[in-house]
């Protein structure tokens, strides 16, 4: 029996959105646009999209019209009702309230400002520029929209058959991995999945698979509206646009060198518990570390996003030791390229010696390695980054060179400045 | 949007039939039904439930109020008007009026005949007894309730979510074995997987993925509805149940050593070309070509049903050759418990030696192996089978001792009448 009235309704939609909410976005978007608005309401900003991965020609893949398409619809939207009483009334963290009056009434009001788009060759330039507690939270919605209309471009060659069996073989590849999850004692594990997710639909059913799978050990997930819908765990902290475009407002090399240890202190000011977690490798782990005040190894915890991840906890335990801490009471949140054999060895060599948690991103949203010929909907590096604040550039070094940015003048200076020196080049997969 | 009509709908159901039309069925019953229907209408005959895998307890599995509604709503069926049309105007391998009208008007008038059911400890004794052309169209229908009954029994238990990934990772295995398969040249293969399936729609979905994958080397499947509706080659001969029941006729030892060659006698005077296929162990098959007339030599193939699958199409290929006949020009048809493996090894042993050809069965629509904890999903043994004929027992002895069958004092009698000494046991799976 055909329902004609829902086949109907499915002909009328102009497109089928990709992003449908303003918190179909990672928690600590939300969290550091607060933190933003306090801090540094009026700075403006640019961000950019940047496609690491030349060798998949976004451009050539995806509709020009399409992707205006997507994004216009992006800025029709405004915070829901519903949605605006879940970030005022749930708990987060522990903690009620964790977005305080001022920053509601902002973001019930809030519709993202303009894009800039562009074809270059087979790429496109995608910008964002304004103030920079709207202009940030453009950064997950824009790539969910490039990932996921770069997904159905591939899709559209498929039949129906073809599609149910792809779906039915991801489905048994992301349900392997979460059996083979299962036999890790005490493992914590969130999504971390958003961004370069291979659609909504997808993230949401993974979620449902570390869900059903995992129980207890399943803590949560970073995206807002899957937390919302599926009662879950709204799950992050804060990465590196904070640092980045507080060093970009620097002025001179000794500001540079305190503007990281500023952001924490802003942090600090704000947030406790589970919230204080530290993203170190900006401009280098090891010399931020060691340079970090002692304030900051009274912290709850360290992410480690780039470099040999084994090597970022050793340091990280190296220095809490350093610094009279007892490394067993501290978190390291893993959440750099995770598949679940890294997930295996980092569990094995951390468990006991500190609280481990992993925040699985695109290897759990988007593994569809080898599922189409010629492997057209694997994965690949998207970002869409800071690059200028105040009209001053922003710049990264990261602990892998491969995900450096900035002028290069900048660049050098900033390693003069932190310190940094030879950095082992280590493959970007996703 | 819920579509409430259909909801309502499904709620009033009082079962959901597993078995829905006559022609769910192989093809060779009806083939074989016409021939009986031609040369022994009036033959009594019993056919019996078998269950060789004693470790599944159907009767705890499976409510008998529930089997018994399955087994009264086929007997309410009766062949529609669209089924009939097709029998008699479809082309069956390649000619027309295959099913000549008096079998066909005795077939638009009948109903299946009454069934015997009782539980007896762990099993079901399940059996049907009547006029040899109606008796027999139940063997399949019992056994696909069966099955499907004691897969719904586990299925019960499963969530909604454990369904999906279960049958994502069903899909995926049989996707992966189909992509196997393309690797082989020149492969003809057809779905043999009716009776031991673990649905309908799962059949069902089986030979799409084998139309999807192998092209013009899936050769169609026994099943006629399935062939109906999908507009495939309906696939099949005969069966062990002619040269059963007309040995169980034979009067005395002479006649009863001559009853398998009478079988493919009536069979010759009915069918040409493809349809000439030797069913040759059912009393062993090397003493059944050691003596088989000549002009049997001349027929179109062999089908190879028990023992090794290797030996038994050795052992043709000598008698082929010793009868001065090119084993190039002959079809081997393996149907024995066959898996990707050993398609694969079959095929590379006999490929350019003979015409290979493979009708896959249980491990193609009832591989569940290993997706349920318990491996309560996995396929098992189970036969309906001729067990008397005009109150004289029947008896196989096959080229596998453990699927012969038969009163002891008879099984050594027929070894003795058919020159059948030491045979090598071989485990049964399925």
């Amino acid at each position: 029996m055909i329902d004609i009235a829902t086949r109907v309704w499915n002909h009328k939609w102009k497109i089928d959105p990709i992003v449908r909410s303003l918190i179909d976005t990672d928690f600590y978007k939300l969290l550091m646009c607060q933190s933003v608005f306090r801090n540094r309401p009026d700075t403006r900003v640019t961000f950019s999209l940047i496609n690491r991965s030349a060798h998949v020609p976004l451009a050539r893949l995806i509709d020009e019209g399409e992707l205006r398409e997507q994004l216009d619809h992006i800025r029709t939207l405004s915070l829901a009702r519903g949605e605006s009483t879940w970030l005022r009334g749930n708990t987060f963290y522990g903690q009620r309230q964790m977005f305080r009056p001022d920053f509601m009434e902002w973001f019930e009001a809030l519709t993202l400002p303009p894009y800039h788009l562009e074809r270059r060759g087979d790429q496109y330039e995608l910008a964002f520029e304004g103030a920079w507690p709207e202009v940030m939270l453009w950064e997950i919605p824009a790539l969910a929209v490039l990932m996921e209309l770069r997904s159905r471009a591939v899709l559209r060659d498929l039949g129906r058959f073809e599609l149910q069996v792809l779906y039915a073989q991801a489905m048994s590849r992301v349900w392997g991995k979460v059996q083979r999850l299962r036999d890790l004692p005490d493992l914590r594990l969130a999504d971390f999945g958003t961004r370069r997710r291979h659609s909504f639909l997808w993230q949401d059913w993974c979620v449902q698979a570390l869900r059903e799978g995992l129980g207890d050990s399943f803590t949560g997930t970073s995206n807002c509206l899957i937390a919302k819908n599926r009662d879950l765990e709204a799950i992050g902290t804060n990465a590196h646009e904070l640092p980045m475009v507080y060093s970009a407002l620097a002025e001179g090399d000794a500001a540079l060198a305190r503007a990281p240890y500023d952001v924490l202190a802003d942090w600090q000011e704000e947030h406790s518990g589970n919230l204080r977690i530290i993203l170190p490798d900006t401009y280098g782990t090891a010399g931020f570390l060691e340079r970090a005040p002692d304030w900051l190894a009274g912290w709850t915890g360290i992410r480690v996003d780039s470099g040999d991840p084994a090597e970022g906890a050793e340091t990280a335990i190296r220095w809490w030791q350093s610094r009279g801490e007892d490394p067993r009471e501290k978190l390291v949140i893993f959440s750099d390229g995770l598949d679940v054999d890294k997930i295996e060895q980092l569990h094995q060599q951390f468990s006991g010696r500190v609280r481990v948690s992993f925040g699985w991103g695109t290897l759990l949203t988007n593994d569809f390695r080898g599922l189409v010929e010629g492997d057209r909907l694997a994965p690949f590096s998207l970002v869409c980054k800071a690059v200028a604040a105040d009209g001053k550039p922003t710049v990264k070094l990261s602990d892998n060179p491969r995900k450096a940015m900035g002028p290069e003048a900048e660049v050098e200076r900033y390693k003069r400045v932190f310190g940094v020196g030879a950095q082992e080049e280590m493959e970007v997969v996703v």
